[in-house]
């Protein structure tokens, strides 16, 4: 399985835009930062190493695209949405005790927690700082304000979710609602923020960019519970997470929530003993495996993300897109559905 | 020793400000940021306690209304400071292993370090959102922009100094223009940015804000250099921090920077093993105390405060002030000359 060719479209420009950021910045703080975005490696050495799918800049670019034409005018804010996603995850690293991300060691595993603590507080700002350039692309000021504020609102969803999500680890029970509520804050506020960010830089009527905000909303919460999905089955090789992690880690994700509401008396607990086991194990890990499969957690889970991707695809349906944009958008929606990586 | 009027004058509209940014954000994560910002207790219950001086923000508030004799429409900004402020208390905290502020448990010791990360980011991002509210006080959005950025780049450089200040304390010895390079970025830019800010709101000509600026620096100066003097010799009851506390945690603030750079090489010796020993103790501590008497660090540090501070008088003793605001800007200078908190 290989990615849709829209990820690679834009991956250039993106690159630049992120390096433009980040020039003048010669401090070796930057160092940790440039560490994370795969461009040096440990000892300060260039490496040309995988930094992610660039989903959310990718999203961001498209929307403009298949709006205006043209995509350069917000690569600012495509460069600014993969840094807060980024923040975001050098700080879930440190939160949830993760040594590995993309096969290299996480950031406070080679900085220490109080450095890499700074590391992504300052990726966060940096975000501001590239949302800064779209001044160059001409973009109006009070247009900039607004793009700044939906940003900024979102980074606290985002932040509010990870919240929620520590706290849900330490809960023997997570509701399915409250489940939802949680990724909403946590993922698919990003991603349909990166989608209405590209259509407000370039068009003023709501009714433009509402269905871009609602396709992002679906493809928000599809992309979360695939996420999840790959958290207990996916193959180590290609996501770089050890198989079941979040199982070990008592990850509150969809199949376990949902496992938990149509299981029986006797399996319930059975998971719960296994989730207060301190020490839990392979062996734990593929007890509770057998539980999810005997509830048909997977199934559902896949069959709940089916039903987000064809909500995504019903809402650009009526958008008056050129058929390449269209094809793009679909393409999107049908990779989500089933990546394995 | 109390605080001068000045603290008092802005007190209640600072809070006020603060409250409405807290308006509306009603998810029990936002507990966290009002527990540390002294507004309700462990357990949820409002209380009054101590918030700091609120120095950035008045020192905002005065400087725009020394030049154009009301501060309300630099309020937002004024908020926007202590909430950058408090974010890097936040942090440092958790990366200073402290347990305790202003005589309270801080967030990390209460909520745990992955929900404390989250806080102080979180208390970040609410800066800027803070700064939006300029629009309602009629600030044109150029200007805003512009402010924004200061402030960005003002946190960039906060980050950066505590990168600088963690990593001066795995090093065995820092220059003085190394400490004095860190504190600046440290302590000393936002405290300018502070000035800059609540003057650029009201004025557009460079020569009108450039004094309020080199006060700011040369007070950000002299408050640091201070600040270390107090985390050696300060009165426990009074600072709120154990006495001695920056030795023992191997701080290399301007009296160690400056004792090592005039001590014998017995006494640096004597220093580095002090220094080496990781379970330094408080015969440790009376010892390096010793040292810092013998090297005449404490007088030293005074009268560096003591030049800087003259600058700073002299930096605004050209600015068109009226006399209220000029003696208000003095007695700022002389109260952090010699402050006990």
């Amino acid at each position: 399985m290989s990615l849709p060719d829209i990820f690679q479209r834009y991956r250039n420009d993106i690159d630049s835009e992120l390096l433009c950021v980040f020039e003048g910045l010669r401090l070796p703080f930057y160092d940790m930062l440039r560490y994370h975005l795969g461009w040096i490696d440990e000892n300060g050495h260039p490496t040309s190493q995988s930094n992610g799918k660039a989903l959310r800049s990718t999203l961001c670019l498209l929307a403009c695209e298949s709006i205006s034409g043209g995509y350069k005018k917000a690569l600012p804010a495509a460069a600014a949405l993969e840094l807060v996603h980024n923040f975001s995850l050098i700080h879930d690293d440190i939160q949830d005790n993760d040594r590995e991300r993309r096969h290299r060691p996480t950031v406070w595993v080679v900085y220490g927690i109080p450095q890499a603590i700074n590391a992504g507080t300052a990726m966060r700002v940096l975000a501001n700082v590239s949302m800064m350039r779209l001044r160059e692309q001409g973009v109006p000021e009070n247009r900039i304000l607004e793009a700044l504020q939906l940003l900024d609102q979102s980074s606290l969803r985002l932040i509010e979710g990870q919240h929620l999500d520590l706290s849900f680890e330490k809960r023997q029970q997570v509701g399915i609602n409250e489940y939802l509520n949680m990724i909403e804050l946590k993922t698919v506020s990003l991603i349909s923020c990166a989608l209405a960010l590209g259509a407000m830089l370039v068009a003023e009527k709501p009714e433009v960019i509402l269905p871009f905000l609602k396709y992002g909303n679906n493809l928000g919460f599809a992309f979360q519970i695939r996420d999840d999905v790959l958290g207990i089955w996916g193959d180590e090789k290609v996501t770089g997470k050890p198989a079941g992690s979040d199982i070990l880690r008592r990850k509150k994700s969809y199949p376990i929530v949902f496992a938990w509401e149509h299981s029986t008396t006797a399996e319930r607990k059975e998971l719960s003993t296994l989730y207060q086991d301190a020490e839990m194990n392979g062996n734990g890990r593929d007890h509770v495996l057998e539980i999810l499969e005997r509830t048909g957690a997977r199934l559902q889970a896949q069959e709940l993300i089916g039903r987000y991707c064809g909500q995504a695809l019903s809402e650009i349906e009526g958008a008056p897109l050129d058929s390449n944009s269209r094809l793009s958008f679909q393409e999107l929606v049908h990779f989500l559905d089933i990546r394995e990586f």
